[in-house]
């Protein structure tokens, strides 16, 4: 189909190229370059006027950076008389910035959402948002694709016995569960909690993972606090092995370092975030969301449902 | 009056503070923070409910980082219930991506425009603006200052003879009028031409240099290409000494080391971007527009018009 046109920017580029793949199509022509002051300099080199146009891009560390290369491409591809603007955000940055926690603080991951509206998008297709009220955030229609299935089904290759999924805190319980509906596996939780102020935390885990094999799921991992903590807590509390995994694999920071010392054995990730050389040389296995992507933009551009590709 | 609230971002702090001591208000106490994955952190750390917010930001290099943070802060102050959020943007960056130059570019200048109202600005203060039509591309009241009247007041305060003030292309003759006629001097132009394809410009004067001090004016100096070759090209051709200014001294790349390599006597720029280190070594005199701006923020806020500032 003619009309159907695939752009990356910068921050996930292989990504984007095997999404092409999957679809069929070559990635359409365009330039993300910086003038020498770093603006962002973008020219697109293909006629695209009344195409669906589909963008690629994470909004990723350099969130900014990501984000600015996505208006200013949206902005340009409207300007050249485009018929829909789909954002392709494997990774929506600024999703934890989703609420005032504190007084005055900004909810930056709405005025994102308002950002691209502004710019022109007129559909959003995203993976495992942090929360999934951020939808709401929108005043376009925005199709989630999730993570759990992808995941799950490499823990099932593995051929691992008696699992038990792990949330590391009570906001992620949803998503174990629903892991653990397809590995046919209990679940637990890690219950931190301080006991008095000022006293450190102590990791109380509710549900039974004696002898077992323990898979935490979360939906981000970013500094690796909380999964290393968890992770440990589980095996001296008796679980023979550790398996972490997530959607989006942030991993800032003191991340790397805290894995590596810590009793995770394998971190599985996706490749929604774009790893860099270093963490490739870690134990992280990463896994596709290509295929998943690429059958989402056949169907939204056929105009059928993506909430199928779960079933 | 304790409804007016002066904060900065981090582009141009100590032009900010210098700001606020004219006013004669200490700047408001706001963080401005990143996340171990380089998202933006901010908080306003005391009540601006129902007050008239300014915020100064240049959005210079790095313009995404420096707009994001903008962006960013003017969302918290909306939320946190301000009266009125006027922006200060010395420097307003992506001004020459005013147009599309090429067929299917984005107009980032226009783009930008929208984001900052999609946010929640009321009201924008710059100085000037790369094309005067950026103001066009707001829906909220923008007023512009000029730079025309610092620089000029120092030359002036110099005492040069016999001084010609010369625009370094056609685009800026409007501007050096303006300095001209403050200066009682005559202007010249440079008519830059490329006699056939293929052969390299030739910088034709327009005006009489021979024998006169020679001081070009441009908005913005960048990479400094156009200005250290008309520079030369007016010593070559008969001016005794010349001199450079501008408003906006972004100097990105070959900048300085062209700089110093040329016959410019002194370069006088403003503080509309704060200067680096090694910039700030260089024979760059720096003019602050603190006074200016303040002077601008004082009858904003009292409701007067700011274009009685020049006359
Ligand atoms: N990029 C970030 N890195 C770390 N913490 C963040 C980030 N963005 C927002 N937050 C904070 O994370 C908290 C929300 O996280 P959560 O409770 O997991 O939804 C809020 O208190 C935010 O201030
Ligand atoms: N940051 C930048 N650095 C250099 N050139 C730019 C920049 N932004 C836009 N431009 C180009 O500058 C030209 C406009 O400059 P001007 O003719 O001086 O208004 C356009 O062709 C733009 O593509």
């Amino acid at each position: 189909d003619p009309s159907l046109k695939v752009f990356t920017l910068n921050s996930n580029k292989g990504l984007a190229e095997e999404i092409a793949r999957h679809i069929g199509v070559s990635l359409g022509k365009n330039s993300v370059m910086r003038f020498s002051d770093g603006e962002v300099q973008i020219n697109i080199e293909e006629s695209i006027r009344g195409c669906d146009v589909y963008l690629i891009q994470s909004t990723s560390a350099p969130a900014n950076e990501h984000l600015m290369e996505l208006l200013i491409m949206i902005d340009a591809v409207k300007r050249a008389s485009a018929r829909t603007i789909n954002v392709v955000i494997p990774y929506y940055g600024y999703a934890r910035q989703d609420r005032k926690a504190r007084a005055r603080e900004p909810i930056t991951a709405k005025l994102v959402a308002n950002l691209l509206e502004t710019a022109g998008a007129t559909r959003v297709l995203t993976i495992d948002l942090h929360a999934t009220q951020i939808q709401g955030f929108f005043d376009i229609p925005v199709d989630q694709l999730m993570g759990v299935p992808l995941l799950s089904d490499y823990f099932e290759s593995k051929k691992l016995d008696d699992i038990v999924v792990v949330s590391p805190d009570h906001g992620g319980v949803v998503r174990a569960r629903k892991m653990a509906d397809r590995l046919k596996a209990p679940i637990a939780i890690i219950d931190k909690r301080r006991p008095k102020p000022n006293v450190s935390e102590v990791m109380n885990i509710v549900g039974n993972i004696e002898g077992k094999t323990a898979i935490i799921i979360d939906d981000i991992i970013d500094t690796a606090g909380t999964i290393t903590l968890a992770a440990n807590a589980l095996v001296e509390q008796g679980a023979t092995e550790v398996y972490a995994c997530c959607t989006h694999p942030v991993l800032s920071g003191p991340a790397i370092e805290r894995i590596s010392n810590s009793k995770i054995k394998e971190l599985v990730v996706t490749n929604t975030i774009a790893l860099t050389e270093k963490q490739r040389g870690e134990n992280i296995t990463q896994l596709s969301v290509a295929g998943l992507m690429a059958e989402a933009i056949i169907r939204v551009h056929e105009d059928a449902s993506v909430s199928t590709l779960f079933d």
